[in-house]
């Protein structure tokens, strides 16, 4: 959905959620030219921003294809992207049912970690006539999917080699526990390289060497070259950044290219603003910053709304002497963007202040 | 949106919102006897739902209207009802239009505790050829919105009284602070008994006596009689229930009519189980039970979702010998159900275990 003609600021309805267009830019370029500079495909994880409009300005910026983590995402991205990874177990019918009900152009490659996962698939396919690729998950210290062992891999990637009407395409792995601040991120990069390492060494042996070695995150995104045998990496939050990115040094806060139009709604209790994004609209996710709180002014990031109830954002003004009054409006960047993205309907591009499109945030939900 | 013909559980797409209609009936009825045997207007939270089919079941169950906390809330619960409370500051041009431009026949009434909001909402309602009643937003202890003393109450129900094109109502309060476990409840609610009382006195004394005093919440709901001078309770939570209000004692386990269809999708980190319902699905809301996690199992509320990711939620069973396998499927009671409602596109209605309505959550979104 793009809107018609430019639209003021003033005229949205708040909480509204704002996304700057020049900053989604220059951060596509910076992704954009690590990747091409270090031979990484870049397959960028669209459940952040769950927006067709964003996947095709990724994919005209280079992206190989487009990651999701539902069927719903995979849907919605399949309509601008013709390669298609469910970076999560294609697991039950329906979702099988409906998988295989993508358009027959889509290249479709999953990941799964389980025999019953594997089986299910192989069998929607079959019946489907088509052929799905499969990424073996590796549970790489992140102790949530993916197998344990290089041994386990080896039996699961041979099973899926042995499977009709499934491809074997390579390993996938979420590093996403490796997200300490950059100054102690060498400790936990040489822990990766050592796990995938004897992955791949045992796969090699057995002649199951992968084609495709999926990894990478927004926190790690820029030693993403350090990893070797690394083929590509599936970064989300970085289109957008948010604070906690920021809080990690993975991004500048300049970088932040998300966030909510609030408007100032009481200011009765003393020391205290009250705005109308609460966690409906930031979303309640833990903070990294020291300040802690659920998310800070664009323009004075260190004041920071403290708490929230649903539709209330209390702002922390005992720093400062500014006080905004009831009706003025501010910028929240919240804490992590890929849960705020999913409380709105929509994303409202900015060009400096004016909004120039209008985009449907269409894969929410599954 | 209503379902054409019963659908079996099995067809759903999961995580898939469902809502336990014998439970809700019985949660209607409780509530309803409550309030009539204590001579309590109820005007239900439908922050809770957003659903227009459950307000309507709520109005013909004894609700004397809808509260609503946002402007979309508000447009759809007119279409089923004509008494709606927005409980929440009417700032802002975009929400005062839209507010005005409910239908005719709406009863509008609005919360606010500013001279600011005030003097917009005359402005709007004089232009709209409408009158609007007002309560006058009292802080008693909750520290979110408010006036904070008496004098501060009369003066701004004076301000009220004499402002054209709005009507003075009376006074509303949200003692949400008030959330003590059942055994200490006594002293919470000896200070709000006091502080409202020394309110009510002083805005009798200067011919303010208010005809609506607005109070209530689920935590406390079944001690409102114990409140001098309350005519009316907004619960939200009640009429679906979860499990921070079970474990605060205000409901059974068995009066919990909302959960999240969500199927095991991995098994392969020894201990865990991986559900598809992560903070996307059940929300990231800090659990007041002592087990914490974000959810439990409606089948065996021993066992916690210990934490979640976007799309994933592990489920804990090392304390039980009990296995699902990769494809089972599982109903997960969340801690905060009007966050995890406000996740799902739409609610499957069960009777016994056959959904045999589909509602839409209309009101998500401002």
């Amino acid at each position: 959905m793009r809107g018609m003609s430019p639209t003021p600021l003033d005229a949205l309805t708040t909480p509204a959620a704002l996304v700057d267009l020049d900053r989604v830019e220059a951060n596509l370029r910076r992704v954009a030219d690590y990747t091409r500079q270090h031979q990484l495909h870049w397959r960028p994880h669209t459940k952040t921003h769950k927006t067709a409009e964003l996947t095709r300005l990724q994919l005209a910026s280079g992206a190989v294809g487009a990651t999701v983590a539902t069927v719903r995402e995979a849907e919605v991205m399949a309509t601008v992207a013709d390669d298609v990874l469910l970076a999560y177990p294609p697991v039950g019918s329906a979702r099988l049912s409906r998988l295989m009900a993508l358009p027959s152009r889509t290249r479709l490659t999953v990941a799964l970690d389980s025999t019953e996962a594997l089986e299910g698939l192989g069998r929607a396919a079959r019946e489907a006539g088509r052929t799905v690729g499969v990424l073996v998950e590796l549970d790489l210290g992140m102790r949530r999917v993916g197998v344990q062992t290089p041994a386990d891999a080896v039996a699961l990637a041979r099973a899926v080699a042995d499977t009709k009407s499934v491809a074997y395409r390579g390993v996938i792995f979420y590093p996403g526990h490796v997200r300490a601040p950059v100054e102690q991120q060498d400790a936990a990069l040489a822990d990766q390289r050592a796990r995938l390492g004897a992955v791949l060494d045992a796969l090699s042996a057995e002649g199951l060497r992968p084609e495709v070695v999926s990894g990478g995150s927004t926190p790690m995104l820029w030693r993403s070259h350090e990893v070797p045998g690394l083929t590509e990496i599936r970064p989300g939050i970085n289109v957008l950044n948010d604070r906690n990115t920021a809080s990690l040094g993975a991004c500048a806060w300049s970088d932040c290219a998300f966030s909510v139009l609030a408007t100032v709604v009481s200011t009765a209790v003393p020391g205290q603003v009250v705005l109308d994004a609460g966690s409906k609209a930031l979303a309640k996710e833990e903070g990294l910053a020291p300040s802690g709180g659920y998310g800070a002014l664009l323009d004075r990031p260190e004041l920071v709304v403290r708490s929230v109830s649903e539709e209330h954002g209390l702002l922390d003004v005992s720093s400062t002497s500014w006080r905004p009054r009831v009706g003025e409006r501010v910028r929240v960047v919240p804490n992590h963007v890929c849960a705020a993205v999913n409380l709105h309907e929509r994303l409202h591009v900015l060009r400096k202040d004016t909004v120039t499109e209008t985009w449907e945030v269409a894969a929410r939900g599954w």
